[in-house]
């Protein structure tokens, strides 16, 4: 499906809430394409971790209608001569700078075209001057706004070339540990709940019959809604984006458990088969 | 007056701003109806508050012009069999787990017109497989969609019946103590500036010639505005929602009186009439 | 250039994302006028600040195409006598509580046109009864909603009046000290991401040939991008919006450096010439 802007500009970012910065980036798609739409997926993914923002722009842009293009700024390299990417998938585009968070978006995805930005276009663009610390103002937002609004083309966006894919995030694998098969994984991240979200794809538990997932010692039971555990006890479940999930019924996981990013979680079978 | 859309979406919920799991509802609300107009009224309600989201409901609905669906999604009983509600009032929708939440925001409204979902209606709308921890997306946003976008009639939403009210915010009332009369309430919750929010109602106060307010020992004048009190000190006055409401000029209550939610506050005429 | 409205309300105050406060300002709003279209500034001004909304206002208005109608609230007296403030320039109009937040905002700015709001404007436009402690929906919300509606034209908000202006941030002086010169400053605000922005114009050290930032006792090096740094080192920089910051690389400085508002930071040349 060739892309067709449908208006719509999503986007992700590390600017946090507290100062303009995000409105000042809607401010210039707005100058530039009066007619944009403008959708937050999230402005508060940790400080430069593009890494996170990847992973949660993997689980939200293909909820997109096609048309969309979708901005993604979390940017430590801002200002260096770190470049910019542009992915085109399913009729919508993807737009970061070339640090990995895109690679990560799309992991599972075939079929992604991949194009660097000429180095030569902002000044062809006649976008100004750029400031070397915000480029998600000086050059993601006219970018964003050209593309959404079908005055700037995919292909004359840059050359295809592969994106640079540094630092992926660590994803669980099948094991054995004293003959016995088990998958071996991490929590990725705790979110707004205190729900800790693992790198366990539920699909790979497939075969198992009694899952038992073990964390900081604990095994717990794998089960389908937060509300089949006793209130405030700790319970394992396959979570909205097909992941293996360490939660508390009622209560924060994180807290209550003491758990962080990292700490290692793994999924045995409870039933030998 | 019925409801005719406007293509207004108002938003509720405990979702937070660090996960995109509000614009994920948002794009799915966008792909089945893409000229929707998302509005957010708070993503900051404290995790599985039914109740106070509700009360903050209670508090904005109103303020939106017919024809406007509200989505409100608390929902700690996510994936369970709970129900779904939706309430027509004012030309307006309200739609919600059926967990007290809408009660709580359409409590003092006469002519509320209740319907529980057809629990069929999901698969007759192939909405597909629902998972069991963010119906927000897979459940909640489609229905508002077809509803604001007029291709889901109240009517078609299910029949009439009377939502859930379990855990109703407890309500000021006036009483008497060694003889005199006064009113004895709480503090609802604290806001963003520290301010208590009592469950006094303002029209409690009306036959007094001379309220004080006794919060945590203090007795405190009710004022017109903050600015009436001296800087930093603490000071009574009826908020803009006709609530009673302990503040301080220019600093947190919350912080300063340490206070919180559930701490008893009275109201006695400081006339004996 | 005149102003003609464009349907875009930008929305500045210390409201937080907790309660719906500011969604019941754009609710008010679109009942006055269906067709606008809300963007945010910031709702995370620090409570009361209005010389830092001003400020934020300040490096953000400028960016919005003609015609925008900027909406800043912070506004500690409320429900008093204080007077309401428009502004008009560059072909957008700037409402505020007549606190200092414009003129903050407006400062560099030639060629402003100031008005102070008829006192019996808000019956003339029969806004109904103000609360005491909610402007931003009872009164600004509506003015707001009409100016960008071209219902209530400029001329029609007030006379031209100079605005109040009682406590202005304070800006960086060149100075001598032991005969040689240094631009003496301080930290206005840390950000999101612990960077610490001054009141330093980075025009200032124009004529330096090496110029040395001094926070804290330490003396950093003025770079140009945050990753010329070591990783986790402490730099200077002259930031996005023409100003001196502290920042780290990969790290927050407000942390690490222990630094808050107010602090002194200095500029000399490292260069004798």
């Amino acid at each position: 499906m060739p892309f067709a802007p449908n208006g719509l500009v999503a986007l992700t970012t590390d600017f946090g809430g507290r100062e303009p910065f995000v409105g000042i980036v809607k401010a210039r798609i707005l100058s530039r394409f009066p007619a944009a739409r403008c959708i937050d997926l999230s402005h508060g993914i940790p400080a430069g971790r593009a890494d996170l923002a990847g992973f949660w722009l993997g689980r939200a842009w293909h909820e997109f209608p096609a048309g969309t293009v979708h901005l993604a700024v979390v940017d430590p390299g801002v200002g260096t001569a770190r470049g910019v990417v542009l992915a085109e998938t399913g009729g919508q585009l993807l737009l970061a700078p070339d640090n990995g968070l895109l690679p990560e978006a799309l992991r599972a995805r075939d079929g992604v075209a991949w194009r660097a930005m000429d180095p030569a276009l902002p000044a062809r663009l006649t976008l100004g001057e750029l400031s070397r610390t915000f480029h998600g103002r000086d050059l993601f937002a006219p970018l964003a706004a050209l593309l959404a609004a079908g005055e700037l083309a995919p292909a004359d966006f840059g050359p295809p070339a592969a994106p640079a894919d540094p630092e992926p995030l660590p994803r669980a694998t099948p094991g054995t540990d004293s003959g016995t098969t088990h998958i071996a994984g991490r929590i990725l991240l705790a979110d707004h709940f205190g729900n800790l979200c693992t790198n366990i794809d539920g699909a790979l538990l497939r075969g198992y019959q009694q899952p038992v997932v073990e964390v900081a010692g604990k095994h717990l039971p794998l089960l389908a809604t937060y509300a089949e555990a006793p209130e405030r006890a700790p319970l394992a479940l396959i979570n909205a984006f097909g992941l293996v999930e360490i939660a508390l019924n009622g209560a924060s996981a994180a807290t209550e458990l003491g758990l962080a990013e990292g700490a290692p979680v793994s999924v045995r079978d409870g039933v030998r088969a």
